[in-house]
């Protein structure tokens, strides 16, 4: 028995012996390595977290009788048969970045160095959207409590609402993100989902993008569909597959349990995601929270749905991908001095712990 | 009355209006921009974060009386008369990287990629060291609650053992760095460091390292005593200034309250301040800690040294640096998608913040 930080406790199903040796694995697409160090797993532990008080569904905003406290939403869904939307979508009520309405345009970018000295004290306006996808209309956590017509649902929203801002906005830079639970950053517990939109790329985005750009100059594929080939393969790190869609656990993962899931055929856009596509990946999904809240009953998870740039088009290079984690560590000193990760848990490990968690 | 995420609340001491629009702000020695939001500031909050239950004194295998739990100690020093030892130096139970103890020299770099394919499965071994400075012989939990006699002790072992790994065992790269409490990575509560030699480089402090000399090449000055003057002229973002340092929030701060500590003049290497420099620095960092657990009690918090890394020895363009922060805020699932954060507290309001809280 081992402790993973945040005093969540785990157990490997089949009691096997861990690997026991630190090695260092390096992630190609970010080009950084990360450390492996198991052991870590048996140190003591002073820390006995208490879950964090929640307060009444009574005061929550997203639920079904308090759209009046929530701007106006720009677009909602209703399951067959019903006129009560089960999605809803608004703008975010603190948003991160500046409004940019329809018909207005992002502004372009300017980073210009006055009289040729480097200026340390750059700012712009972010200019962009950010909305919130209330996925419920009951006060429900997680998206595992949903039945998988919502589910389902939501995916469509998450579709509509990328495309939307992406192709007929141009925001250069579109990013779907889930929060649940404290550690992961939420404020709020009712299910919800954020997309931020903007014409700003971030640095790390853009590094990666050219990093899958150079992968396929080199090797004449797309760097998701080798990596998906040798995983098939080697078969150690896979999870689950449906025939579109593979979920495994990345070979130099940073954090435990973390989980990327792809589409088996190359295809740059999420948003681009046909409706056979969008019922497999959202129920899919809905199968891995569920088993990582078994694996980890309270935890809290984030997922981020990476999908293209703007800008890069359907290109031949590019795969969009879901990362899906659950919160289990915290960042120390020596990760945000280095940026090197320290993961106790190997992703084989973790992935075996995961195929073996009920659904 | 504004609440950061973590439930810790927190109130500018003079009620002033604070910045409400949004901006970025590049960070240039990072390359990367960072979203300031004050008014997120403002969101509505479910969780109530309750303290965690920290195990019992007699548990520690840090205190006096227990060096049996722990390695066999490869520095330990004392006060002035005294022959108990203050602070002690051992290798650490769990390490990160696999020992490589004295006369063990470090392993060349070896990152071949065979028959011109690119490798996605590389590994390595982490060679180095981890080692524990264990600050107390008492059950303390903050470096705060040491006489400035202890802390400046406790300094020395930090430029020893950089010293020791970085000179007299050419390891490429060390940190040192300190977790204070869970949210901050902290396993055991007694107060400790932590240092980390490999002779891996981390590609982000490689980045930053080219960022410097780049900086330098284009400016014929090195980047933070051009940051020094330009913060020193502007005064918005000083917190605490010595004859030889200043504490400073940095303007593209990623996280709220942040401070930077540099020296005044330039030094590539921290393991080469003198005695004097020694003594302002570690009753500086008290100063600051206090400061930081007066504005928020209770809350976790980390610093890292940034040293040279070995190879670029004295670099003129390099200069050494202490980040100290309090984790207040969660990374949620945006900032790990695109790298890019959002900082609810803006540098400027973070140092009135600091300079107003007692020490």
């Amino acid at each position: 028995m081992a402790q993973v930080k945040a005093g969540l406790t785990w157990q490997f199903k089949d009691d096997r012996a861990k690997a026991t040796t630190n090695e260092m694995r390096y992630d190609w697409l970010a080009d950084r390595w990360v450390i492996m160090a198991p052991q870590r797993t048996a140190r003591p532990d002073d820390f006995l977290r208490k879950p964090s008080e929640i307060h009444a569904a009574s005061d929550c905003p997203f639920c079904s009788g308090k759209e009046m406290e929530t701007p106006d939403a720009v677009a909602s869904y209703c399951l067959d048969g019903s006129t009560d939307w089960s999605v809803r979508v608004v703008p975010n009520k603190f948003p991160a970045v500046n409004a940019c309405g329809p018909g207005i345009e992002f502004a372009p970018k300017s980073l210009s160095q006055p009289n040729g000295r480097i200026d340390l004290y750059q700012r712009r306006e972010p200019h962009g959207a950010h909305e919130v996808i209330i996925e419920c209309p009951q006060h429900l956590s997680s998206l595992s409590q949903l039945g998988q017509k919502e589910v389902k649902l939501v995916f469509q929203a998450y579709r509509d609402r990328l495309d939307h801002w992406l192709s007929e906005h141009r925001a250069e830079y579109a990013v779907l993100f889930k929060n649940v639970g404290e550690d992961a950053g939420a404020t709020l517990a009712h299910s919800h989902s954020q997309l931020i939109a903007t014409d700003h790329l971030p640095s790390k985005v853009q590094r990666s993008v050219e990093r899958m750009r150079m992968f396929e100059e080199q090797e004449n594929t797309c760097l998701y569909l080798r990596m998906l080939e040798d995983e098939l393969q080697q078969g150690l790190r896979i999870v689950e597959e449906t025939p579109d869609f593979v979920a495994f656990c990345p070979f130099a993962s940073r954090i435990p349990f973390l989980q990327t899931i792809v589409p088996r055929k190359h295809q740059a856009r999420f948003e681009h995601l046909n409706d056979f596509g969008l019922e497999q990946l959202s129920w899919l999904t809905h199968r891995l929270i569920r088993r990582l809240e078994n694996l980890h009953p309270d935890s809290s998870y984030n997922f981020v749905i990476h999908t293209a740039p703007a800008s890069i088009g359907d290109a031949s290079f590019y795969h969009w991908r879901i990362e899906l984690f659950p919160r289990l560590t915290k960042l120390a000193g020596f990760e945000w001095g280095s940026d090197c990760f320290i993961n106790p848990i190997t992703p084989e490990d973790a992935a075996l712990s995961i195929r073996n968690a009920g659904v």
